[in-house]
């Protein structure tokens, strides 16, 4: 493994530490971390060395799904630094540079070196610029940027984003986190297809009827009711997670397995993916807001009446689409997908739902379920199949069986584990390729059109409900129902 | 339901004993036998109906799956007389019909009459013939014939037997046991298939590699040696037993599941079984004879060291077989199928391996285990398939993982009481044609005259193995081996 300098702007930050650190500690413990790695973390605090590696240990104590042993703790620490920095301010970078250098020497490692944005998307454009001219990216040996979403607020600002970031990096140093492409079970889509030919015959138009993606939350905003106000849903969850998702599921199997190919696959299903019109958002995509209910036998309150919500905001809390590939394997399959808060379940899951057989007129008098692989993402994990047996105890009648057909999945990785170690490794499978982020973009923009012109209905719906009405007529449509 | 006179031969035996009775028990407490009904157990014993009585109590007590009621007991005997009745007598049988005559009055019972032949089969062509003279089958309501097996000892003897038959019932009226017909598991096989679409999608050449019966047990020849000296596991399981579970596995799905179409979907199955030749029964059939060996820790004798084996007997306690169904389903895959006492465990199964992906070299440096649809019958019974997936605890390696789909199997009804429901309702979907026999033995027939010239080789295997050598050379051939 390449030792590294792990370079983290927003170390005092929240995803920091829920999510770096304790990752950071996790690999380090399976010894995935190289022997020699330098992090240095950048804020705006003053901090000494010695708070900022107190602050990493208490995140990993308080975050960490392995147990904390105190030995290997110190041991971990000692790779930590930390650095002052205003971002804003071209001097402080000469600085850090020096820092950099300096840990370089001591460890006496090459200069690879990771340099992670974990803030504010404000302050991208200013942080590329001043990493740039402070020389930190003129390294002997390689360079990579993880950078956090959003990415882009729009298919402009995103293009504008990525112009900035290409002056300085390619795109194959380039990984642009969607944390979703880092859960298990969401790699376990290709391999479960791939490893399986019982999976992959079934796996097109012929034997699946339709595919649904659901990503529900029962939280409302919460605390983040001014951001979440000028993103709403679509750009929140569906522009990036939930066409990731899609991507996943539907992307034709590459021969081998890599980076180029995958992302190639994935590229070639956005470019498939039957565009929208201003005309037909209001048909093809339903625009949902939550209005009051109850959710555990508690009220909770509107949007409307959340705090920080601006009076009469149309901003959407619910999303559901019909989409349609328009390529030879999804030829008249639909894709729907719905994600939401303050709804009923919290679940990110997978449905795909075959086709009934041949002759139909077998099952008359049977009503059977139909056949349902159903892939659990969060937060429980699993694959399960949804069988018909006969039932020997219950006069031989046909009946549903659900098996699950995944390990143990109790202990599994974090997301960031399994990305951060990916990004050290050079792996960009699982990382969003800028293809496909601005083929999302494109194919969300009329939506976001046709939303700031406020011209689509806007659908409000209980909290602790599955969403709008409007979400079910969308799907019975074409005789099904959402799973 | 209609009521019926059950008319038993071999009341006082084993089979009756074990197996019908407590199959009728169960029946009537389920509530699945006619209100009013007669059972007429006949034999050459001399007893009271009271002791015949206490003879079906005590084996209801010793064999039922089900708990006993004392009450329902009670009235569950009241639908049991006794009729001594020497087979091989034309008289006894007038004295008979008066009886089950006074039975049917007694309970004011309209004439439908099941005459079950649960006797040697040296005494099936006698029994029909008095039976046919005494007026028994000239019958007001429906009349029907349950004959246990064997049914004939080669092609000749089975179409012998068959025309005795026919003189006084037609095909209709005539349920031919195989009680692996009977077994809820291989009842689920179709059943499977025609509710999944995704297993019926599967269920062919395109993603099946090959189909493996294998049907083992351990013990020896136990106290049956004068009679399995003669028959071998040729005629003991294969000619029967196995090739109705190939038939079950192959055949074609009507479009309507029935009798008609289920019996005429494996007839085609036998009718395109590409035929053997004394030429090549050699290299097709493994013949195995068990020798010595260790059992669970116990040194076991050989075949010719049991008691009641001839000296230097060259009968098979083994076949292994390759076979080839000729039709477009089929082509190209090989069905292999095993049988023998004294091997490792007890086990009958079927297993279907399906094919590797198209990209074989997708799994160049993976190992990968094919997927795997397996069916156990006994002593296990459930559904199983293995697939791959990825263990996000072993660095996302893929390991195959083993899914049961079938609900909880601890208490399934016995072969013997779907059967009898089965003819009392009359339905002969599980009941072989004579059709199905007929080609059964047709198929084998050649093995039969093989053995009987002794040019085939016949390989001696351990007791506690599974099988000799030659089985896994014959399935190593198509580069498979046995799961």
């Amino acid at each position: 493994m390449d030792s590294i300098s792990f370079i983290l702007f927003g170390s005092t930050g929240d995803l920091a530490k829920r999510k770096i650190y304790p990752a950071l500690y996790n690999l380090f413990i399976e010894k995935s971390m190289p022997q020699s790695f330098s992090v240095i973390g950048l804020g705006r605090r003053d901090w000494s060395h010695e708070e900022f590696q107190r602050n990493v240990e208490d995140a990993v104590y308080t975050f960490s799904r392995s147990s904390v042993d105190k030995e290997t703790m110190e041991q971990f620490l000692q790779s930590f630094r930390y650095h002052s920095l205003d971002l804003t301010e071209r001097e402080g970078y000469d600085q850090l540079l020096k820092v950099v250098q300096e840990r370089e020497n001591e460890l006496n490692i090459v200069e690879n070196r990771m340099i992670y944005l974990s803030v504010s998307p404000k302050l991208f454009d200013i942080a590329i610029s001043n990493i740039e001219k402070s020389g930190l990216t003129d390294t002997k040996g390689w360079k990579r940027l993880i950078i956090e979403k959003p990415f882009g607020h729009d298919l402009e600002s995103a293009r504008e984003l990525n112009r900035r970031i290409s002056t300085v990096f390619e795109e194959k140093e380039i990984y642009r986190i969607d944390h979703y492409l880092g859960k298990p079970m969401v790699q376990n889509i290709e391999a479960l297809e791939h490893s399986n030919p019982v999976l992959q015959a079934l796996w097109n138009k012929e034997y699946i009827a339709n595919m649904q993606i659901t990503a529900s939350e029962i939280v409302g905003v919460e605390s983040r009711a001014g951001y979440y106000d000028k993103v709403g849903a679509i750009r929140d969850m569906v522009q990036n997670h939930i066409l990731q998702l899609l991507m996943m599921t539907s992307m034709h199997l590459p021969h081998e397995m890599n980076a180029e190919n995958v992302r190639n696959q994935k590229k070639k299903v956005m470019e498939s993916l039957r565009p929208l019109t201003k005309a037909n958002v209001a048909k093809e995509v339903i625009r949902g807001q939550y209005g009051p209910g109850v959710i555990n036998d508690e009220n909770v309150p509107g949007y409307l009446d959340e705090e920080g919500i601006p009076a009469g905001s149309r901003n959407d809390t619910f999303i559901a689409a019909r989409l349609w590939i328009d390529n030879d394997f999804w030829e008249g399959v639909p894709f729907y997908i719905r994600t939401g808060k303050r709804m009923k379940e919290k679940s990110t899951r997978i449905v795909i739902e075959f086709k009934s057989p041949e002759g139909k007129n077998r099952f008359e008098d049977e009503n059977l379920a139909p056949n349902l692989l159903i892939i659990e993402i969060s937060p429980n994990k699993g694959v399960t199949l949804q069988l018909n047996s006969k039932n020997s105890l219950n006069n031989g009648k046909l009946e549903p069986v659900h098996i699950n057909f995944s390990k143990d999945q109790s202990d599994l990785p974090e997301a960031y584990e399994l990305l951060i170690a990916d990004a050290i490794k050079g792996d960009q499978t699982y990382f969003a390729h800028w293809n496909e982020v601005e083929l999302s973009w494109q194919w969300v923009q009329p939506i976001l059109e046709t939303y700031e012109e406020d011209t689509a209905p806007l659908h409000i719906y209980e909290a602790g409900s599955m969403g709008p009405k409007a979400a079910n007529e969308l799907i019975n449509k074409e005789g099904f129902r959402w799973w």
